[in-house]
């Protein structure tokens, strides 16, 4: 999966090790439909491009059989801006649309606390 | 799974139908042990008991081998706050440091915007 192949801190245990808040999140939550069509490639791309722009603070994702989340950490309003008008990303959202999603929601926030804990 | 019982068209689809932002999200990303110990039985408990608790709006969750995040949606920081002290819920707070939880993290939120997209 996508996850071992970051590099840096960020992602060795899945879990973003994010800076003090506030900072923005993105909750994407999607269903897929039954079809791949170079989804999975897509995904992995997609990961190691928001990964390389300005702003990104880190990335969690799950997916099982009903759902799938993905939350992107960013610094600001405006790189979530930058990310979503990115043309590589622009031609993702557009597949998503037509093909791998049924549904999907995207939700904008602040993260205004956290909290880590590890054994 | 917990997702099917819950009624009321919050979980119909896995993605959670919220109202207009502002609202406030919790975001909890974790790593389990290797051990259930109750975990699968505690865990569809826990979401059925925040479903009725005051302020509560909807919940997101997926889980695969290497991440869990399960997102829950509020209407306020004091209904967060009530929920993260309900008894049962604090026992359940305790199992998952001592037994069920690697690493975890807990993100709490003001979700600014949303958007969805249904085929």
């Amino acid at each position: 999966m996508y996850k071992k192949k970051l590099k840096g801190e960020k992602m060795m245990s899945g879990i973003a090790k994010t800076p003090e808040p506030p900072y923005y999140a993105v909750i994407f939550a999607s269903q897929r439909t039954e079809a791949d069509k170079g989804y999975g490639i897509m995904s992995e791309k997609m990961v190691e491009l928001a990964s390389k722009q300005k702003g990104f603070l880190g990335v969690e994702s799950a997916r099982d059989e009903e759902l799938g989340i993905t939350v992107s950490y960013w610094d600001s309003l405006e790189s979530i801006k930058d990310w979503k008008d990115n043309a590589a990303h622009k031609i993702a959202q557009n597949k998503g649309k037509t093909e791998w999603y049924q549904n999907f929601s995207l939700r904008v926030c602040k993260v205004e606390r956290h909290n880590f804990f590890e054994m």
